[in-house]
């Protein structure tokens, strides 16, 4: 028996229809609200019980010692962590004085609904107090997409049978009480009180905190406002103290009557610290006029606006996929969630878990490039310029970095929020200089796909040199004249500081290339870098001199040099318990062994599938499947896609549903900590790039859907260069056919056009004409290749036929 | 210009004419006594000025926490750090209520002798007050060599032209300060105020203090008593607080008179935590009963017993070295050391700085197996029993770790102090799995070279066999048959997790042997173990294919698998500043580049010559010769031995005298905090081994002695099988002779004899038969191969011109 989903299948909506202790952690998460700028966890208005409280600024960090027990050169010597900004969710309700808590008294009701089109987190409760006294609550939260600075709460409690008295208090609180976080080395540094107050301020309905973190000196400036409405009698005052601004609401309700609080906040916060009182000032000024904007526009302004962004993202976003429901609304609240990470103006980071928790100390990875910004770059291409020209700003930060390693270029941090490196642990965070590459091509793809020459030359340009000379200052030519990247750790943290990973030299065979592309593009911003014409004669002859290691006798690639030949990991002799493995063997045992976290070599064929033939392709997903254990999030997406190429199309919605349903399904048990974005995003890779086929290597869009018969249709949009393609894929209905596809261009004027490939055939497709193609049959993938004993994802076909009986009420 | 040395050269001590303030911890690391119980560093009896204070009981420690920026599964999590002691060294003079102070007043001499036959150190000084006082102070310590537990201080002060009023405040004193350590990762945590009180005892002239270590909760009881002579009105009392035992003497001197203190010191000790009050009494009472046999004895006695022992052990431990006085004298100086460190009954482990210093955390690394037991088996072999039984007791922590790391048999801690890891940084730690087979080679030497089939029987097959389980259990076989040890350390700290490092697989490959032979003969010992005929014959077989890797086109061993295909390190672009490099480069880049910290290769050509052609050998030195920097200590001695064997015989003296030199010069200006004993070691290595040409691969004792035509002769002893058996070298004095050695064996009846090659030749030499044969002529050994540049030890010859010319007064 498969136990009941926690939330119901519904298409637009995630909905949690009652209140499970056990769950809070994960709901916080699921329910997180961000604008990419503000992110608010879903924690309960009144605060307790919690999971986690979480009200996290994009950037707004603590510094931190990281002390080592043997230091080492360059051993990065402090850390950053996000922390909790003052949090202005707070709602605390008291009835007849008893305080509303879920956790007594008697809940009649409670449900809480994220909606994906709304973009609103909206909670219903009926409660009964331990006295006696029923009310009903109302709360619906909104973080505004259209205002960087804005968040708001409308709170409307109801009387139900009897005459009560109210008094709610509405907090802005600063350093609010943490719990300890686990012994786990992928969970948060759990810093306690970080702020200190400088400022606090009060009026009749709202006030001001001003906080400086203690170490770092960022000062972060929080404004509360309320509009009161209710019966007469009711009265509404505010106090404030240096660390909380408290309004009180009381009123008397009889049965029926509601009093109602639309709670405005504004956040304006430095990622720098500021010294002066001048840049205070300002900061004040900001988030007060943040929340004065918003109250002239009024509540359903933000709500309308709210809904605009919605709309317009979901128009190129959306991905319909007809006979999974289930999977149906995971991409969709996976989609939602890449949205509200990384879409948004400015120039700011898009951390590993967005702003919905502290996991991983809410460091920005590689997650960023090589997971979000794909997505990103066909769904919301101005996302992309802001995370990448935050990549841009962090230049100098990586050159010093490069230095201090005493290499050249750019070394971008593996892990960071504000652009130094906070990697504790070198071989699986300084050595993985892929970060390098897979920035590049970020940058690459993104002028591709929006044509953006402005950037390309100029962030574009400096981010793709910088990187560049890294990998010729790293690389060496062996006697026959090999080029090799020795001593890096690749995507597989499994394995760590080794020769000529694949997927690393690949990549940076792309970056060398691209960097004297865009040097010969713009010779003179080159020549701004020092670049001169035997550079770029130097990163080609690099590039048409790397090595990618074979093992001939196996007949595919080697992850990194040697890695075919070491000894197999005991599958058999290992228990399901001792997954992940990294928490039950040694780094010693995991990197002399052929066993792999998470896609590297099927990463590499995804990325730079032009760099595989077919048949390479097909043997190399075979020998690494069978020894990829997954225990990354990172991983079941890319699987996906290659499945899918390869033929084997049912494993690809496995592993597609993998992804999705990673958070919504909380299945890697660290939903809690906050969402895995990356795997979000890979829920659109998975039916994008993988049934979609869509691939843009060398800046060529092209396709090459196909879908399993049990999956009836595809339906997606890509943003290319101002225009949207929308690809309509069906399936094949018999044995005879193999489906077909529809492309049609929209957006642009009835010229406008896409050049793209079909399956390798060229076509172009322009507004006026849609055009639609056959699906060639398959090529007999041969046998579905087994994942280690105990590690193949849920079969999603068997998942589907189970829901089917169910639902007929088998 | 050569700088004077420090100390001048003189055959037996080493003498230091005048206190230099600068100096001040290396020549309390210079002049530390030890008896390998009790280690007192050379601070000035009246504590200040100091570098660093130092009372060391072998093996009391403290516990600490080891915190990771990212942890991982069976990183260790708990440190262990040498403490200092109670310190009972201190005696404080006030002359006429000035305090006695180097620094104050007129210090008109100073001079400090550490008597390498005698075993004492020596301090006469001569100080004016600032009042214009003048006193002599003639003070003696001993750490006693017969009697664990005892150190003794004879402290005598001697009006000279003035009638002076003298106070003495002789202490015992726990908890003193420490000054905080440099930022290193080799320096030592340095725990404050480590000992909490339990008992505190005075009697009118002494007392006796117990405390407790605060978190590991390890007892020490420390005993202090004085005799005092002096003229009429000589006054002593005690009194004792919870951490100070304060003998206050006063007297009346007239000029020309003298007052005396001999002060006792007695420690006892646990090394495991005792909770209960009886094992506090009976430690009590055993410092107490060491102090009190040593008051009978009376000073004279424990001065005899220091000579005697000396005697005994110089009688085989001399090594006499004609041509180089300065080196003369340092290997004295080192076996002095050596003998301190090691040779003491009971077990116990020898840390990497002996008890000289807390460097290291006070940790016993593969220093012991691999660089001091070797010598101590030829000179000391009983310290060889106590070392290897300590290994032994910590046989079960060992395999609890294997058990951890998931692997079989027993895994040996890299570093430690109580038998537990304390490895910080695992790919430079844990994964250096060869400790293992450093322990069962050095069981192998000792077996071999005292015949103790007891040991063998016991501790020795119980440690052969659980380190080879280890090996079996590592390895892998290829598809040709090949076995192989991937993901290795070996010694060569400057690449790490490395396949098939070939000092591993030669000395694993013995252990494994050896293990079976030993299971072979003892059969019923081994089925005790569990070990059968199928394991035997595993282990015969892993021997029979290990992998050693060799690179064909360069005509050389490989350090590891892939090593000589790395990239070169930019010797030419590095500067003098930047080593040891370590400090100024990441290991990222270390790793990945032929540069070598220390002998690797070489070492395993030394420790299992049997493995390597003659013609190899040459190949080998001179390859990895211009890619070692000697970043370490334990380099040069093994270069030395290497150097001879092939024939550069001016450079096996260059290494010699770095070796030896190594702490009597700070060369490595880490002598401060305490001795490298493997360094001392190396000395008698490198003229043993070396100019001696001594080995004992199998078991078999032979000889190839050559000695450069600039030293005349050399003459040493080894101990083997209860005999000694003389080695007397001339070098040759013109071009025809290469020179010719005289055997002889002491020490057992006439018909006592010893088996051994002579340059290959088989020859039995007896008690009644000396035997003298030819050095048979080198073989060309073509080139000095270059160290790299600025990397080349000095020069020898030209220093000893140098000195040979200021002697003459050019």
């Amino acid at each position: 028996m498969r136990a009941r989903p926690r939330f119901p299948v519904e298409p637009w909506q995630v909905r949690e229809p009652d209140l499970d202790p056990d769950w809070l952690a994960e709901a916080e998460s699921t329910f997180a609200l961000s604008n990419g700028h503000i992110g608010l966890r879903g924690n309960l208005d009144e605060g307790d019980p919690s999971g986690m409280p979480g009200t996290y600024l994009n950037s707004f960090h603590e510094e931190y010692d990281l002390d080592y027990p043997e230091s080492g050169y360059a051993f990065p010597e402090r850390g950053q962590t996000v922390v909790n900004a003052p949090n202005g969710k707070l709602v605390r309700l008291f009835v007849d004085d008893e305080p509303f808590d879920v956790r007594t008294g008697t809940l009649r009701h409670h449900q809480r609904i994220l909606d994906l089109r709304a973009g609103t987190l909206c909670r219903t409760v009926e409660w009964v107090s331990p006295a006696g006294t029923a009310i009903r609550l109302r709360s619906t939260r909104l973080v505004s997409l259209t205002r960087p600075a804005v968040a708001a709460v409308d709170y409307e409690v109801t009387a139900v049978d009897r005459p009560v008295r109210l008094r709610i208090e509405s907090d802005l609180l600063a350093d609010e009480d943490m719990p300890r976080r686990a012994d786990d080395p992928r969970a948060a540094t759990t810093l306690t009180a970080p702020l200190t107050a400088v400022r606090h301020r009060a009026g009749r309905t709202g006030g001001l905190l001003l906080h400086r973190t203690r170490r770092s000196r960022l000062p972060v400036a929080s404004v509360v406002d309320h509009a009161v409405t209710g019966p007469d009698g009711v009265t509404c005052a505010t106090t404030a103290r240096p660390d909380r601004v408290r309004t009180t609401v009381t009123a008397d309700l009889s049965p029926g009557a509601t009093v109602r609080i639309r709670k405005l906040l504004g956040y304006a916060w430095a990622t720098t610290a500021a010294a002066d009182a001048e840049p205070l000032d300002a900061l004040c000024a900001e988030a007060t006029a943040a929340v004065d904007d918003a109250r002239a526009a009024g509540w359903d302004a933000l709500v309308a606006e709210q809904r605009a962004r919605l709309d317009d993202f979901w128009d190129v976003a959306d991905v319909e996929l007809e006979g999974d429901p289930e999977v149906q609304q995971a991409v969709r609240f996976d989609l939602f969630h890449v949205l509200q990470s990384g879409a948004r103006a400015g120039v700011a980071p898009i951390p590993a878990k967005g702003l919905t928790g502290n996991g991983y100390d809410g460091h920005v990875l590689w997650d960023t490039e090589s997971f979000v910004l794909p997505v990103l770059t066909y769904t919301c291409p101005e996302a992309v310029r802001g995370a990448l020209r935050w990549r841009h700003a962090n230049l100098p930060v990586a050159r010093d970095r490069a230095r201090e390693l005493r290499l050249a270029g750019a070394a971008f941090p593996w892990r960071t929020i504000a652009g130094s490196e906070c990697s504790g642990y070198w071989p699986a965070g300084t050595a993985a200089l892929h970060i390098n590459a897979d920035i590049a091509d970020a940058v690459l793809r993104y002028v591709g796909a929006t044509g953006d020459e402005e950037f390309y030359r100029g962030p574009g340009l400096d981010l793709l040199v910088e990187t560049a000379r890294l990998w010729r200052y790293v690389g060496r030519y062996d006697d026959e004249g090999g080029f090799h990247l020795d001593g890096v750790t690749g995507p597989d943290e499994y394995t760590a500081v080794v020769d000529d990973n694949l997927f690393t030299n690949v990549m940076a065979r792309r970056n060398l290339r691209a960097a004297a592309d865009a040097a010969d593009r713009h010779p003179d911003r080159a020549a701004e870098l020092g670049v001169d014409r035997h550079e770029t004669a130097a990163w080609r002859a690099a590039a048409a001199a790397m090595h990618l290691p074979y093992d001939d006798k196996r007949g595919v690639h080697q992850q990194a040099a040697g890695f075919t030949r070491l000894a197999e990991w005991d599958f058999a002799g290992t228990d399901a318990d001792d997954y992940p493995l990294l928490l039950h063997f040694p780094y010693f045992e995991l990197y002399r062994k052929q066993v792999v976290k998470q896609a590297d070599v099927v990463l590499a064929m995804l990325c730079c599938g032009e760099s595989f033939s077919p048949a390479e392709k097909a043997r190399n997903f075979a020998y690494y499947e069978q020894r990829t254990v997954r225990d990354s999030s990172l991983s079941a997406s890319s699987q996906a896609v290659l499945a899918a190429e390869v033929g084997h199309l049912e494993l690809a919605h496995d592993y597609l549903a993998e992804s999705a349903l990673q958070d919504l399904r909380n299945l890697g048990d660290k939903t809690g900590d906050g969402l895995h974005v990356a795997s979000l995003a890979g829920a659109w890779t998975a039916l994008v790039m993988g049934f979609g086929g869509l691939r843009d290597h060398d800046g060529t869009l092209s396709f090459a859907p196909r879908l399993p018969s049990h999956l009836p249709a595809l339906r997606f949009s890509v943003a290319w260069r101002g225009l949207r393609l929308r690809v309509a894929v069906t399936a094949g209905t018999d044995g005879t056919s193999a489906g077909s596809v529809t492309y049609r261009v929209d957006g642009g004027g009835p010229d406008a056009s896409v050049d793209l490939c079909h399956h390798g055939e060229p076509l172009t497709v322009s507004a006026a004409r849609p055009v639609t193609r056959p699906v060639p049959p398959p090529a007999g993938p041969g046998a579905e290749p087994p994942a280690p004993p105990g590690r193949a994802p849920t079969r999603r076909r068997d998942v589907l036929d189970h829901l089917l009986a169910a639902d007929r009420g088998d």
